[in-house]
């Protein structure tokens, strides 16, 4: 099975208002509830696509229960261990023109509670094939969390994907995971000369992505730049695949999509080409879907028969055809 | 004991953010939690007093077990029926300027959860003195309830001191509970004359609430002005009381500190002029406490000793000397 990983998940409210007014009194007119966060979002799609899956990482008080039991209505399989603190909630005010967010800190996590987990994850190494480590880390966790995860899954032989920013992307990426997946703004953020201003239209170029991410990372790394699609770069290969058609839609849980589609392909050692055609498809399929951890499947099965991998023309030292992994 | 109903209670959340930016996304710094509802806030000033009390009401879902435990953990004693809707929450977004608030609408409650709080209710009456009805009434329970709930009071000869708005209002005053607590604005939505056009400073003329007040109920009422106080309106007298000194501060909850004044007034059967000098106190109390349903006990003590009920020169009928009840 795959494990998801989601330190820091979430209670996702969004809320229908007329119009939001600052300063105003504003009579909710519908609240939706859904489990949040992006390891979450990464066990939904698993789950939904057929996949033997299970979500794990910190869960607590009222919210957390609340959230486990809107897992448990979807039928996602899930062992969570229990902290003291209250899991975070997250609001989405949505009226006529867009969203406004609120987004609570999360709970702070006791070095205790942080070992317990240390010890269930072990547990779960063994009968793990991937393990996918994705999003924030709360309060209380150290911030080389994802270090000592990977390095906890390598000793198991289990490949970890890594999907995170910031110091916890910096600190995880020393423990070279299999495979990370930063988007371009998150990698720009280590490495701010892989953007360079002016910004080309579809975002950094691939010349400068590359460079950025054999400077910061020993092992693979897709990079995904929106509606530019994905880019796969390793330590002696480019691969770069887009979705052949412009998407319009909700790109909330894109990436979460991206990132199960990644380890159910890395688990099944997928060639790159076809590996990343997958990883747009379901990334194009997710943004068709109205709310993230949903995927249109019309939108997957149409793009996964249309979206080609190719080696970039502008990557360093040109196409090359090798096709390993 | 004083039994307090809250029907619709709520998990009121306050979000500290540097600025409100419509369709941005916000961090929140810090979360404040508390138990939320006009009859909780009643419950815990009354509590808070050292009054034995009883919060009692429809709780139901993760939220309302949240809700239960902020009550356990401040002491209040609670007793509630659960339901299987999720209790609301209330999200106040607090920047450096104003507050914007965001209202859930409230579980739907079934018939057979309602008949249950009948049960519950009827019940409670008997170690009951008095029993305070506050707030909204939650979807799925009947517009008469307050009326039915004063009903069930008065046949086990407990005196309902009844504060909700609109037909909630219409409806329970029918009943003749043995004080209504509505606002200025409040009552001038059911008796829209009560509120000539320009109002005077301070609100509409006293003469004009007495009229409105008479027109719809049969029983005492005491209307709350904000910044002008308390009249206390029955259909033979008229009083007032208007705190000493201009309050600054934070309204919310200052109604339900009167409530919980009135309620226990009520049992005690205090003179109008004690009754009204207190329960503005209290209010003023409230208004200088930072939070809703507690109060400033110093605030409360200095009220106390300088506010004095008076009979309004403007009343129907002069003033008179008679200090009844």
């Amino acid at each position: 099975m795959i494990v998801t990983v989601t330190l820091n998940p979430a209670l996702d409210l969004t809320y229908a208002v007329d119009a939001l007014v600052p300063h105003g009194t504003h009579r909710v007119a519908t609240v939706a509830e859904r489990p949040g966060g992006k390891g979450l979002n990464v066990a939904r799609v698993l789950h939904t696509l057929g996949e033997p899956v299970l979500a794990t990482g910190l869960l607590g008080g009222a919210t957390g229960t609340r959230v486990a039991a809107l897992l448990y209505d979807e039928g996602v399989p899930a062992g969570f261990v229990r902290i003291g603190g209250e899991t975070r909630r997250t609001v989405a005010v949505v009226d006529g023109r867009d969203a406004t967010g609120f987004w609570e800190p999360g709970p702070t996590v006791t070095p205790a509670e942080w070992a317990l987990f240390l010890d269930e994850f072990h547990e779960l190494l063994g009968p793990a094939t991937v393990v996918t480590l994705s999003g924030s880390l709360p309060p209380g966790v150290p911030l080389d969390a994802y270090a000592t995860l990977v390095a906890l899954a390598k000793q198991a032989g289990v490949p970890a994907v890594l999907d995170t920013s910031g110091p916890a992307l910096r600190h995880g990426l020393l423990a070279a995971p299999a495979l990370a997946k930063p988007n371009a703004d998150e990698l720009a953020a280590l490495a701010p000369a892989s953007r360079p201003a002016p910004a080309p239209p579809g975002g950094p170029a691939t010349g400068s992505i590359v460079a950025a991410v054999r400077g910061l990372a020993a092992g693979p790394v897709v990079v995904s730049r929106g509606a530019g699609g994905l880019l796969a770069v390793t330590p002696d290969e480019v691969w770069e695949c887009a979705p052949p058609v412009p998407l319009d839609g909700n790109p909330t849980g894109a990436g979460d999509a991206c990132v199960a589609a990644l380890s159910r392909g890395l688990r099944d050692r997928t060639p790159w080409p076809e590996l990343l055609a997958d990883a747009v498809a379901l990334s194009a399929a997710a943004v068709a879907a109205p709310v993230a951890g949903a995927f249109d499947p019309d939108v997957y099965r149409q793009t996964r028969t249309t979206a080609r991998a190719v080696i970039p023309e502008t990557a360093p030292g040109g196409p090359r055809a090798r096709t390993h992994r």
